[in-house]
């Protein structure tokens, strides 16, 4: 398995008239640990484009447990279980101090430079494969 | 059944450099259609707010199946299939003309004045109660 | 001089925790206001970017003189008032019926597809000439 | 002069289809900047906020310089320099290592919890005032 922690600080904009973070807004915080992670296993994400990859989302979801407020420090937890083949599936826990504010989940295809999904580039099937096999 | 469909226009700042929508602004797109709804059903959000209430998501998830561009027309269709009693589901299909976009779900509690979750307001459960029963 | 008139609905995304409209995003509503006077005027910006060109944001500034609300129904008045040559500069009223929330402008440039500054494409230059030569 | 720096991480959210991060979005960097600097003066927002005020924006501007990329350490300097009475006034520079992309500025109102626009609130003046007097 893969692990990595991220942290972000909520900013005034990420808020709404609710007085809390708009739930929408979550999604990019998934994003912001989702490319640290990438970047820590050696797979940065602008590498990635540059050799012609591309990694869209296909399904997204959040569930919400307690609300995120301005100026918190929020940790995102990610997650990657299994090893990918044609996809990639990422788990998220969005964490201030002990309280759990959200799991979720992302699922991401490998487009070529075509835009044909297929198998991830060799060098991304190649890092990942070191944590995965024995 | 209750059904609704409204219409959004794809703004540039929704874009990202993979030269689509960023994914996490379907969801402003999915309030957008279910702000349209209450509205329409003689519900408004803004009166829900006015009576103490609020309507907060506790989960939230989308499919992508093909990407919306740059000035795309985009219809947002909602249904809630089944009358809700602690937590409201909204169903919604994002489509460019019959070509589907995405397709996802929303869950919403109903917290009263006190943040407490609860059954709907009276009006609320009154209005929806007219689509469900015969 | 060109002036067009377009509406947006305020979105619950588009509010922060102080009740009001986040000040950063009426700047996406001047893009929409823009885009639109752009149609309007027989020069969709899809084209203009299909054409190889861009109008990059050089200046933008806004005075905010009244607070937008969530479901607010907001009309940007775009205005060019002078003949664009390298620089395009147009003006914006952002209200609410009468109550004026906000006026700006911004300013763009002309980019080619080698990303070089300088006169608009032909077709923009003639429709625009169109507008300001007796 | 009061004088603070503050670095964010280009987010993929952040970017538009020209590639670049979207002209509206640095005005959140700036209030990212301007919350860490009030922050490490001691006059943290959330305080300012928890005594009945508030620091809504009047007026916002920037020019952009060079564009700002997807994943760029972008580093927000804020200055204050002169001493706010009734309004406060910032300014703004955006880098990437010794590039410029930006410079800005956006004045403050300060509204007290009857929502009246006036004098700073006591504790901000006070502070304030020690960077200034000789």
């Amino acid at each position: 398995m893969i692990e990595t922690k991220t942290t972000v600080r909520v900013r005034y904009a990420e808020t709404d008239q609710m007085g809390i973070v708009y739930h929408g807004n979550y999604f990019t915080w998934l994003e912001v640990g989702r490319i640290r992670m990438l970047e820590e296993i050696g797979l940065p994400y602008t590498e990635i484009e540059a050799s012609g990859y591309k990694l869209p989302v296909l399904d997204a979801r959040l569930s919400y447990k307690s609300p995120a407020l301005f100026d918190d420090t929020v940790t995102i937890i990610c997650r990657i279980k299994e090893q990918p083949s044609a996809r990639l599936r990422i788990h998220y826990e969005v964490k201030r101090d002990d309280t759990l504010l959200a799991i979720g989940e992302t699922v991401h295809a490998f487009l070529n430079s075509n835009n044909r999904p297929g198998r991830p580039p060799e060098k991304f099937a190649h890092v990942l494969a070191g944590y995965f096999t024995q």
